[in-house]
């Protein structure tokens, strides 16, 4: 399906010159997607699909080790289900698509296409929930979900994604509470030692939180551009689903009680988390442990001496591909090295293996890093080592470097002039104090448009006095510009 | 989740009384879907997604090793594309559901919510494909679909369900067809080895084929009342959809030419055949490959005794695990061992494993197999061995048993009455002469409610006259009762 096109690097508009194009240019360009006809909703193109495989098979693993079950909900949901929690409906009801017409019949009710999955579960579960011993309930669902977005972006805000949702119902506060925390902690091992993207925990502000849920927590990233995106969030729904629901269990002590819910979610956002925060002017970069293919073989040299070389390069795949590493050669003789050496950096191969005529000859290779650029001549004798521990090294390398990156777009605000000069000069995570009130967290998205990311379990500092008012901070909490 | 009820096989409604009732009764005591508050929307309970879970991951693997890869289009299909392919559009037109308002706007245009992507993914190869060297494109999809049936059935017939779909476009002709014919053959492995399920292979009669396509082939199978059930599909769409969206390449003659096209499906209906093919009146009963749960360890003996028994029973889980056979082991003191037997052959486990005092002095186990009821003592000792190749027994003769009882309810029929006598009293496959009319094949319809199936590649006969007519028989079609 690629396009040959030997100048495509040349094509992507710098990171510096405009982050946005930036991002747009190498979606398309890596093959990543594709815009559908239909208004926000994209085409995930093999490239990026497989890339949500590889997270769904990793979280999954995840998911099952920790107890929970894979279920699948209807798509529909009927419209008196939003409106049996009160906030999940005003939250909900505008970025709703309905199905009104069916079969060549107009609809009693309309249904909506679920933006979540809240609502037709908690039904579900009222009826399968009666005593104390149906507790805990711990499922997952991967389903696609549809949101109206007003304004869209691959990957980051499209009407339809694809996500899992996880839900579960329990006896007592502290065992979802546990839960919400448990789920939390899985999403930050996953999107640090999987996607090598640093996050924050910490929990939403009220304004913030998810409609109909006590306490929402999220992990937060920081992307090229410094603004945030939120790469999973984990939701304490207390008693507010089991009460619009009517979930209740009789109790050891023969009491009817109302259960205590939790859900949390990730989805394909993580994709474009991926690329803003790995990518360079290049195009992709990806991390090793998600990257479909790790190691691109490219044999190269004159035409006459090229039948050892592909023959050599052969041997060395199938070995590598022996040992489990995902490595594919790329052999074709009409299309030039130099071309598919930009090929597959803009594709985000983490390791380029060259071979040519006379590394044949002392029997080595040059190994080629894409986060770094930098190169090595490695013995063939010694790939089954080397490459395997080049590999961690870059997964390692990349996590730290983002990590840095991070370190050096993160400051603390006294108060809102400082807060805008860091969000419009210098762009990234500002953490200042705050009293607690929705006024002063609006005025501080007023003055820059920066929106409270969360109140972090572990902040770097603690702030005395609101950023806003002036009054006696009660938390430290990280602004930024959103995705 | 399960409710403990010591007498609930009881509950099950014979087959031989009634065979819906029959699986009514099996898909919600075996605890495999629920039925959802909207019409024909089902809920998939986790014993039955992982069910579906298995299926995927055996067939994604045959996909990939065939050269596909995945990809995800849009749920929502606009109106207008319905209408670029003609017999398309009539034959999905009726069981639409439609999206008319979202984001709080009445829309421009319909949204479909897909019924089948034949018209998006035509739509966007469009796009992608130019020249030869682009073809051909091999994708599939896993995704939930939408059809408004009329009549329901759980699992068999909903108004969502689950699925995949490939689709492939194709230089020429002859790829387009060896490709329909691969696919077709990949889903009779999976059936016939994996759900130990044995189809028939055939061309489904125009009348009965895909909304579109040139020919569609099929591989059916016969439920445990005779009535068949089309497990999988696969079209051939010659350049229909090529030129209805207009999806055409510059060959290396330097000639635009429209591309041929595939597509091929199967779905969570093959859950409905699993249940049908193989259980009886004790509930489910699942082939080894496709188990969950594939050997249920049962402690059993008098309290006093109990400990070295679940010690005992715990190693053998254990080593068992170790040797990647999926093995649970129930424990539980508070529910009788006669409870939990009829629990795990409700719930279609393949073997039973006992262990209780005498058999821990012996050193021995007892084997139960769900499939025939058989009992065997085994020495622990020998476990290692023995329960692999036992399992690989019950795949084995549970496919031998079905293809048993599909011979033993298959017929030959001359006539109408014939045909008539074998579909009413005996129930079954009706292997007849057909001569091509649409007028004969409906003649059959209302003679006796059966459809035609296929015209098998390998018919056991090649009847002379058509079976309504008598004229000369261009083909031997099977028909039969379906779902
Ligand atoms: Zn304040
Ligand atoms: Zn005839």
């Amino acid at each position: 399906m690629a396009k040959e096109n030997k100048a495509f690097v040349k094509e992507i508009t710098p990171q510096s010159e405009d982050f946005s194009r930036w991002y747009l240019d190498v979606i398309q360009k890596a093959d990543l997607m594709d815009y559908s006809p239909v208004r926000g909703c994209i085409v995930f193109k093999p490239d990026s699909y497989e890339i949500w495989e590889a997270c769904q098979r990793e979280l999954d693993k995840e998911f099952k080790r920790t107890g929970h079950r894979n279920a699948y909900f209807p798509l529909f949901i009927p419209e008196s289900f939003f409106q049996k929690e009160k906030e999940h409906v005003e939250g909900f009801n505008p970025e709703l698509p309905w199905v009104t017409e069916a079969g060549g019949d107009k609809l009693e009710e309309r249904l909506a296409v679920r933006p979540t999955s809240e609502t037709m579960i908690g039904h579900m579960y009222a009826q399968w929930i009666q005593s104390y011993r149906d507790l805990p309930v711990l499922l997952n669902q991967w389903a696609n979900v549809v949101r109206w977005e007003k304004r869209t972006l691959p990957f980051l805000r499209t009407s339809e994604f694809l996500w899992q949702e996880g839900h579960t119902a329990h006896a007592t506060e502290d065992e979802a509470r546990a839960e919400t925390m448990q789920m939390l902690d899985i999403y930050t091992r996953f999107v640090e030692d999987f996607l090598a993207i640093p996050v924050i925990q910490g929990q939403k502000t009220p304004s913030e939180k998810f409609a109909g849920a006590v306490d929402t927590y999220s992990i937060e990233a920081i992307m090229k551009d410094g603004k945030a995106l939120q790469a999973g969030t984990s939701h304490y729904l207390g008693q507010n689903f089991a009460k619009g629901f009517d979930i209740q269990y009789l109790d050891k002590d023969n009491q009817l009680k109302h259960v205590y819910t939790t859900s949390w979610g990730i989805s394909t956002r993580l994709l474009g988390a991926l690329i803003m925060v790995h990518g360079d002017d290049r195009g992709l970069s990806l991390p090793p442990k998600v990257a479909t293919t790790q190691v691109i073989i490219i044999p190269i040299g004159p035409q006459k001496s090229r039948e050892p070389v592909v023959e050599a390069a052969g041997n060395i795949l199938n070995q590598l591909q022996g040992l489990g590493l995902r490595v594919r050669m790329d052999a074709r003789d009409d299309v030039s090295p130099g071309w598919k050496f930009n090929e597959y950096e803009m594709r985000g191969v983490p390791i380029r293996l060259e071979i040519g005529p006379r590394d044949l000859e002392n029997q080595q290779v040059v190994l080629v890093r894409r986060d770094t650029g930098e190169k090595q001549f490695v013995p063939i004798s010694e790939l089954e080592t080397a490459l395997p521990s080049l590999l961690d090294t870059i997964q390692h390398d990349m996590f730290e470097a983002a990590k840095t990156f991070r370190e050096d777009h993160s400051y603390t605000a006294e108060n809102l002039e400082e807060m805008t000069s860091y969000i419009n000069d210098k762009r990234g995570f500002v953490l200042a104090g705050w009293c607690g009130s929705d006024e002063c967290e609006r005025a501080v998205k007023d003055a820059c448009s920066a929106t409270s990311r969360n109140i972090p379990f572990d902040p770097p500092a603690q702030p005395t006095n609101c950023v806003n008012c002036g009054k006696p901070a009660k938390h430290a909490v990280w602004f930024a510009k959103s995705y």
